[in-house]
This record gives structure tokens, C-alpha cells and sequence, in this order.
């Protein structure tokens, strides 16, 4: 094939992805910011932080600058929605004009209310591909069996980071609705929160699926109305997605619902760690404002997180909007 | 509300409703076919086989002949699918002709391919309501929160039966698609099957909910080739009942996928248990070719109960159409 791919965040699902397309790519120069990891990776061939156990592959080069990336057929994003302008601005420096981009941060930028991709355009004169689905990074890493969507308007695109990713474990599955694709993304993680929520109140099986199935719902009518298609919330990228994010136990915006539910407070700086739900949920209810769509979800988990409303109390106005 | 209703079926579900609608309804006729279990509840005000620690409402009437059923504004048909012939047949004898019928069984008769509510035809001039939804029976029993549709195509049944089962913990969302909701519990079924396989087989998280995000859009395809709509599938009755029951370990159909996952098989004989995805698998099979609907799941999980097909060799085929 001959490609040369960089990925910029060796965390979680750089690594992973960089593992799974040294399959297919020449070379992969996996980014990391930290020089000790970039040392690490160098030295002993593994990410310890993240995969302790996975020797990464030999055409995988750990770097700590972008100049690699002037040569790159393909370049994926895997830093978190939060930081992403920063290395935006310095790679938008050394990218060449045919060079794929491919977001898979899930966020939306507040108060700007801009999607990933929106900012990508911002700093580059196209758009990404944007890849998602119901992907557990660790078992992407181990090249367990996967199947993530892409979307883009542009087929060559999706061609070539189609091909570049397959593998018999990795299958892909093409969209041409990047809004759906990318919006899916952002609110299955609402979702998420919300059914965690249910779960730390320690409410029946019953409810918790009533909850989630309303989520569902709730999400085709705000992807409609952003100028995304209802049907994309079926893909891998919105059914598949939101069940796995919403139901394991491996997902922290499930993790931080339930300690809502629970009342117990996370201490954030301290815990080191993103919750990309946390950061939307001022987005998405900013944007359901906007376009004037009605989310009993989105105000359930708004209400307790934002607006610091006891559980119980936003459950049962919740529960009020089952039946429609 | 001076409503009189009967409950045909002392199982889990039968008596759940029972209980639940002894709060709306004036009398509640439980019918048992089993003597000792009309004795024990007239008796102790307990169905000890099922619910050992609930306490039945007063209100509730244990019978062991259909002979009330001819004052019963409503009727709850709370049988398995497999054996609701009999007791529809000698029904038919009591029932008055304003009397609304409810059906909850899930299944669909092999080989007439007949569904619950066209048997329901057979033997009255009229259409059950169906109800359905993602409902632990045992929940609805301890009046845990729940919701669940209802559908017919006869406004004053949705109003009445929505009036008999409304509390503030139990919702009821109205549908007018009989015939998608009925399949709709059918179908989930075979979804849950070839998850708990999927399960049993050991397969991770993402290869588990990219099956589970196949086997909805296929139900999709199925029902609207069956004359019902695609919408449907988002509702509690699909969405709701198929992520329930595919992902909870109080699934029976969940766990007979795990153990043919496993390669064990079971004596149904000997546990006297009656697996209703496993019955509905060939008539769902038919339906499928009947209606030239190409379903992936359906194969696989015809291949591995009917054919006998090891689960890894049917799991490669169905893995190679994941991506359409």
C-alpha cells in the first residue's frame, strides 16, 4: 500500500489505532507530547500508561513534533475534544493540501457550539472523516473483533481510511452524514450519563431502559434538527455506541452518571481526568435550546449536573415525559 | 372506575399484572389452571412458585374456570405463545362481545407463521391490544418504575386499557402499529439468542454490540417487510425490550444463547421451561424467506440452533457482512 500515516495522542485510542493500521500502513509515526513516552516507545516498544502489556508494532516511530506529518497520506486526531485547537494550530503548519485528516475527539466546543469537524475546517480547507462507533480502544489495541462507521461527503476519502483501517477483526462501515456521525458521537455520551445516573439511584432494570430507549429517541430529533438524518442514529456510530457506552461498566461518563446518582462529588483535578459528557452537556442543552428541541434526557442530566438538583426530584419530572 | 378484568395465566407476567392493575380495576379474576395454585392464593394471598414474597391485593380473585369472564370489561391473555390455542378455544365460549382482549404473549405459530394476535382472530371477531415493552414481569409485580406500549388500531381499547394499567410508577406510551409491535417482541428474541451466543463464544464488548446494532437494523428491514413500520423498532417495544433483554442475565432466551455459545445443550424436557425465541426461530427463519429479507442474524443464529453449525464457523459468516 505505501502509506505513510501519523496519529497525533498516544493515549488510549492513539495507540490503539496506530497498532491497528501498522497493518496496513508503511509507516505510522504515532505523536506523542510528553517525551517520555515518545523515549519510552522508542526504547521499549510500549505505551506502559496505557497498554502495559502490548508490544506496539515495528513500523510504529514514536515523535515529539510534527515534522513527519508534511509527508503523511493520512493524519488521525486522537487528542480530546478540550485540547484540541492547540495542536490544530501546529499542525495545520506542516500538513500537505491532499492529506486526509480523521477526527475521532467526541465533543462540542462551548460557547462556540462548533462540532470537532467545524474546528478542524477552522484551521485546514477541508474537512475530516470522522470515525466512531461502539470501540472500546483497549480491544481495538489488541485487534479484537470491531466494527466502526466512517463518514464523509468525500469517497475517496473514505476509500482510503477505509482501507487503511480494515483488518478481518476491524470492519468499517461506510455514512455520508458527518453531522449525524460526529453529533451521535457527542450525545450518546448525555445518554450514558443519564442511564448512570439511573443506575447510582439504584433504580429497576426496567426504568433504566425506558430511560435509555427515551434517550434514543431524544437524539434523533436533536440530530434532525442539527441537519443530520434520523437514520444515522441506528449506525454503529449511534445504536451501538450509546448501548455499549451507556450499559458497561468500562465507560467513565457511565462511571461519573452513577456517582451523580450516588451524590458523591468528583474531585476532577485531582481524578486527572476528562469526562467529555460533563464538558458537552452545556453544549448540547445550548443547542436543544437553539433549535428548539424539547429533551427530557438532556434536561435530566442538565438539571443535576449543571443545575445541582437532587436526583430524585429531576427523576420524577423525567418520569412525567415517559409516555410521550 | 367499576371495571371488572380478567388475567388469564398465573405465571410471572399474569400475576404481576394482576397485582398491578388491582389498583384500577374493581375485580381482578386470576385465572390459574393448576387448582393448588387458586387454593393457595385464596388461601395465603400468595402465588408462592413465582412471587414467594408478594402479597397479592385483596381485590385480586383466584378462579379456576372461565365463567367470570363474561362480566370482564377486559381480558389479559398471560399464556405462552406455545399453548395459547387451548385456553383461547374454550375462552371463546364465556367472552362478551364488548370484552377487550390484551395480548402479551411473544411468538409466532410454526408452521402457519400466524402471529399471536391472528390467532386471537381466529377464535373472536376482533383484534387483541398487544402490550409490550422492556418489562421484567417481577418488577411490575413489586410496582417498580416501568413503561411499556400498547397498540391497536381502535382508540377506545388504547384508552381504556391505557386508563387500567396507568400508575405513577407504570407509563403507558399508545402505538397504533399492531402488527410492528407485536414482531417487534418476536423478533428481540432472536437478537437476544445471538447476543448471549456471542456472550458464551467469549467475545468482547465491541464485537457483542456491533451484533446487537445488526440485529436492530435488520429487525427494522423484517418488520416493514411484514407490514408494520420501520419507526416502531425505535419504541420501548423495541429499542427498550431488545437492549433488556439481549444485555440483562435475567434473560431466559439471553442465557440459552450463552449456553449454545458454550456448546451446551439444554434438556428442555427436563427443565420444563419454555424458550420462546428458541420456537420462534424457525417461523421467523420462514418469514425471512417469505419475505425475501436477507437478516445476517437470523442465519446465524438458524445456523447454530437449527443446523447445528459450530458457533465460530457461523460467527465468521455473519462477521463478513457486518459491513452492509
Amino acid at each position: 500500500m505505501d502509506l505513510k500515516v501519523s496519529v497525533i495522542g498516544a493515549g488510549g485510542l492513539g495507540t490503539a489505532i496506530a497498532q491497528l493500521i501498522s497493518v496496513n500502513a508503511d509507516s505510522v509515526y504515532l505523536y506523542a507530547r510528553r517525551k517520555e513516552v515518545v523515549d519510552e516507545i522508542a526504547k521499549t516498544r510500549h505505551n506502559t500508561e496505557y497498554y502495559p502489556n502490548l508490544k506496539l508494532a515495528e513500523n510504529i516511530i514514536p515523535v515529539n513534533d510534527f515534522n513527519h506529518v508534511k509527508s503523511c497520506d493520512i493524519v488521525f486526531l486522537c487528542v480530546p475534544s478540550s485540547g484540541i485547537r492547540s495542536p490544530l494550530k501546529e499542525l495545520s503548519k506542516f500538513i500537505c493540501k491532499d492529506c486526509i485528516l480523521v477526527s475521532t475527539a467526541k465533543g462540542i466546543e462551548y460557547p462556540s457550539l462548533k462540532t470537532m469537524s467545524e474546528i478542524v475546517a477552522e484551521y485546514f480547507d477541508r474537512f475530516p472523516v470522522i470515525l466512531s462507533g461502539p470501540n472500546f480502544a483497549s480491544e481495538i489495541a489488541l485487534s479484537l473483533f470491531t466494527v466502526a462507521n466512517i463518514a464523509s461527503d468525500d469517497p475517496k476519502h473514505l476509500d482510503l481510511v477505509k482501507k487503511v483501517l480494515t483488518t478481518d477483526e476491524f470492519k468499517v462501515k461506510l455514512n455520508k452524514d458527518v453531522i449525524g456521525t460526529e453529533c451521535c458521537g457527542v450525545i450518546k455520551n448525555i445518554n450514558a450519563i443519564a442511564y448512570g445516573i439511573c443506575e447510582g439511584m439504584n433504580l429497576n432494570d426496567n426504568a433504566r431502559y425506558a430511560v435509555l430507549t427515551k434517550g434514543f429517541n431524544e437524539t434523533k430529533d436533536l440530530i434532525e434538527a442539527l441537519g443530520g438524518k434520523r437514520d444515522t442514529v441506528n449506525d454503529y456510530c449511534g445504536f451501538g455506541d450509546v448501548v455499549l457506552t451507556s450499559t458497561s461498566g468500562e465507560s467513565r461518563n457511565h462511571t461519573l452518571g452513577m456517582l451523580y446518582g450516588q451524590r458523591i462529588v468528583v474531585d476532577e483535578k485531582a481524578s486527572g481526568i476528562i469526562f467529555e459528557g460533563k464538558n458537552s452537556i452545556m453544549a448540547i442543552k445550548a443547542l436543544c435550546d437553539e433549535t428548539s428541541v424539547d429533551s427530557a434526557i438532556v434536561d435530566f442530566v442538565y438539571d443535576i449536573i449543571v443545575e445541582s438538583i437532587p436526583p430524585k426530584i429531576a427523576f420524577k419530572k423525567l418520569w412525567d415525559k415517559m409516555e410521550c
